[in-house]
């Protein structure tokens, strides 16, 4: 039983009102030497934030925004619905400096710890990997490069290059070309039955910012989200950055589970899910789950940011329409990218939003970066009104089928009672389970070393325990690579089962 | 004299615990209310923020925050080292609901106030123009897009496009492809003597994304932060956004006083300066004045954020090294855009960190926007390379030495008693001194229907009095626009001459 210490932790200990720092750093510097120093030992559990807050007489927010730090540095860990507890081992990087009142020699304040501030802490140890650009047998979230139609695209770039009239050339509409916007719309309506006009979408330079945008418009720090429990990484970062607080809730076979969500907080400001597609295992979000979450918005003003991130590639089944489709007074946003119909490179994306708040949207994405770039959004119209865009949409879908197929019977040949894999009905990775025992960060570490890339499924999980499994990315990847990966895969497999005991 | 509400201000008024409103929401639908209903009268003097946040219990943040939205709505005035006030005049949008606890019906939450976060609500005012696309006389901000070698930049474009190997098409490196920030190293290290590794560039969608990102990681909300008065718009609406407390510094002819700026705050976190050319006002910083916001930064670790935004176009004199250069140990974040030496439709800017920040600004990156297109920098590493930016660069400065001289000559003629102009040493705007009695924003509107576009200077000002006086941009505009706008001005002008006093 871990000890609490209930109150009288900064009895030794008193803002001090004159110091350049901000109460927030003091108080972190005043409990990291605690925890350091061994005064505060570790599993202790340490007391809730609006004890501490009333101790000392500052808002709840500084202690919440003190304690994340503190957990994203290691130094605690909280459980949801059972409070925060100091780490069982205390980060290593002993080193890393308090943030200091002002620094004491000038030769190393570039250095210094605060030389950051606490926001931009979080946000620099909040690092996204992208995987290798060159596509490896089983990179992730990337298309198949080898079957995108470069000469297609190189002489519709390059045509746009050379009719650009002079008027094009200087600061360009903040939310992307309207003549573009029109055709998403028109391509989301058609496909997703999403309900838009041209105005309500914001082109953006993809996901990632579509996500970071939003979270800083719709978002307070301090305001609690629900995330898929496990979730996609990128939209977990931009929302941790912009301050939220995140609660993880589990998913099961029909997805994310409001009435779970509800026993942490029954009015989350924001629910990010992803039901086309859960990402990373997979299933589609049901229709009663979908009918919950409408419900949920309109009692309690929720957001729902739907992230559509690969509804083009669906396998089997027919595709349910979008949440944003399901209620005009819901409020949605809805998130889509050119990443994987196109290309990473590109770095293009939208978001439809209602039409209250597009203005808004647009003019937030002038301070954040004035406007999308110009050329690749005048070819990618062209290469839509062409006609190129839905051909290669199709095209992929058949080539990511079969390649979907081949990696599944290559895995359930070499790979039985190692690794269990159910087939995707749609997407471009799927995922499979290690057997017990094998932990899935040490596994991708060894398949690393044999040039086989893999994610562990365990890092996607926010609390413990997590599942233990792969996540194989097969749409960028020839069948000849799924042949030779899956071979290493089953060698480092075979090293692996040989030091786990067997039950008889 | 105004009167002061010293105390008691909240007396009937308890923040709700339970409320799913949180305190900042609800203190500011109180004190609008109180404004609104008249309870306090416009004029009133409003109780310092220290005040305010003991009497509710609540950190002086978010008393902060709560002023500075109802100041950005229009409700309150503050002035430097005078308090803030309820504004003579309150906004006329009364309409604009308050925060709600729940949307009465769900029919109207999607434009109901609280759609938008608190933050969300002050990104979405701080909306930057960019005047219109097409270069009309006189757009400042822009360059000769009719001078720009498009026939080169298209073929290297069209080359880079057919000769792309296929591991560039996926996810790219954060802080931009390597060879590209290695020659903008160079460049920088031989024509402004800055100090830096290729690891130390940062590639951005352009100038306002390098603010944003600096923001984001350098400040906390409510952080000090000098800005030069006037200043330029972009930089303070993204030092805004990130939740900065403002700090307008008047500048005179040698640019920026830093002993002015101890008045009001001796430790800023921030510094924001462009010291080869102020914005808008032109004068360069003198050497003086450098070594004091140098030492400043060394003795507090105060950070200086230097826009060097076009220190390429300098007509006479000699450029001073940047302040980069100047000290191997005081924070100096360097910024340079290719907006104004190439074309804004580029989307490429960059930043200079020291090696110690480095790693951490490449990671937010990931989180922002996980990486800027990637075509373009292929590209212009090739039109740098190649010696073309170089050579564009040379044609450019004399192009606009003769631009800039022929329309101070036009307006020396025209506008002779009514606009003061003074011939720029450097950039790609000069401004104008309006006579007494001319207010900029109405003479601009009057322009604007003439066809006209001249920015005014006063809306540079963050506090009163500004002085008011016209931009006129000249390095888009080939001589025979300047003539022609010339004309028009100075129809408007006599105009405006016709209904004014005259001394004499």
């Amino acid at each position: 039983m871990a000890k609490t210490i209930t109150a009288g932790i900064f009895s030794s200990f008193a803002l001090n009102e004159q110091s350049p720092q901000p109460a927030y750093r003091q108080i972190y510097n005043e409990l990291r030497r605690a925890m350091l120093s061994g005064r505060i030992p570790p599993g202790t559990r340490l007391p809730a934030t609006r004890v501490l807050a009333g101790e000392l007489t500052v808002s709840r927010n500084t202690i919440v925004s003190v304690f994340d730090l503190l957990a994203q540095e290691g130094y605690v860990v909280s459980r949801v619905g059972a409070g925060t507890y100091v780490a069982d081992d205390l980060p290593e990087d002993h080193q890393l400096p308090e943030f200091d009142a002002r620094p004491a020699s000038s030769s190393t304040q570039l250095a210094s710890a605060d030389a950051l501030s606490l926001r931009g802490r979080a946000l620099a140890r909040l690092s996204l990997t992208s995987g290798p650009a060159n596509p490896a047998a089983f990179t992730p979230d990337i298309p198949a490069y080898d079957a995108f139609p470069i000469e297609i695209w190189s002489r519709i770039m390059a045509n746009a290059w050379r009719n650009i009239s002079l008027d094009l050339l200087g600061y360009a509409d903040p939310a992307g070309q309207l003549p573009l916007r029109a055709a998403i719309a028109r391509h989301l309506r058609a496909g997703r039955l999403v309900d838009c006009e041209p105005e309500q979408v914001i082109i953006t330079s993809g996901s990632q910012q579509s996500f970071d945008l939003t979270a800083r418009l719709l978002l307070d720090p301090g305001d609690p989200v629900w995330i898929e429990e496990p979730g996609y990484i990128g939209s977990r970062a931009a929302f941790t950055a912009a301050g939220a607080r995140l609660i993880p809730v589990k998913v099961d076979s029909e997805g994310i589970d409001p009435e779970a969500g509800k026993l942490h907080e029954p009015a989350p400001r924001i629910v990010l899910v992803a039901p086309s597609r859960q990402y990373p295992l997979g299933m589609t979000l049901s229709m009663r789950r979908r009918d919950a979450l409408i419900e949920l918005s309109r009692s309690t003003g929720a957001w729902i940011v739907e992230d559509d991130y690969d509804s083009e590639f669906r396998y089997r089944g027919r595709p349910l329409p979008a949440l944003q489709s399901m209620s005009s007074d819901a409020r949605v946003i809805y998130l889509g990218t050119f990443s994987k119909s196109l290309l990473p490179a590109f770095r293009l994306g939208y978001l439809v939003v209602p039409p209250a708040l597009a203005a808004s949207f647009r003019t937030a994405k002038t301070v954040i970066d004035r406007h999308p770039p110009l050329l690749e959004q005048i070819a990618l119209l062209e290469f839509m009104e062409k006609g190129y865009f839905a051909s290669h949409i199709r095209r992929m879908r058949q080539l990511y089928e079969v390649r979907q197929r081949t990696l599944v019977g290559l895995l359930r040949e070499h790979l039985r009672g190692f690794l269990e894999v159910q087939e995707a009905d749609s997407g471009m990775h799927l995922v499979g389970m290690l057997r017990d025992g094998v932990n899935d960060v040490q596994f991708c570490a060894a398949l690393a070393e044999a040039g086989v890339v893999a994610r562990p499924l365990s890092p996607y999980y926010s609390m413990q325990p997590a599942r233990h499994g792969l996540i194989l990315g097969f749409a960028a990847v020839p069948p000849a690579g799924l042949h030779a990966g899956v071979q290493r895969l089953a060698a480092v497999a075979a090293r692996f089962d040989r030091e786990l005991p067997h039950s008889a």
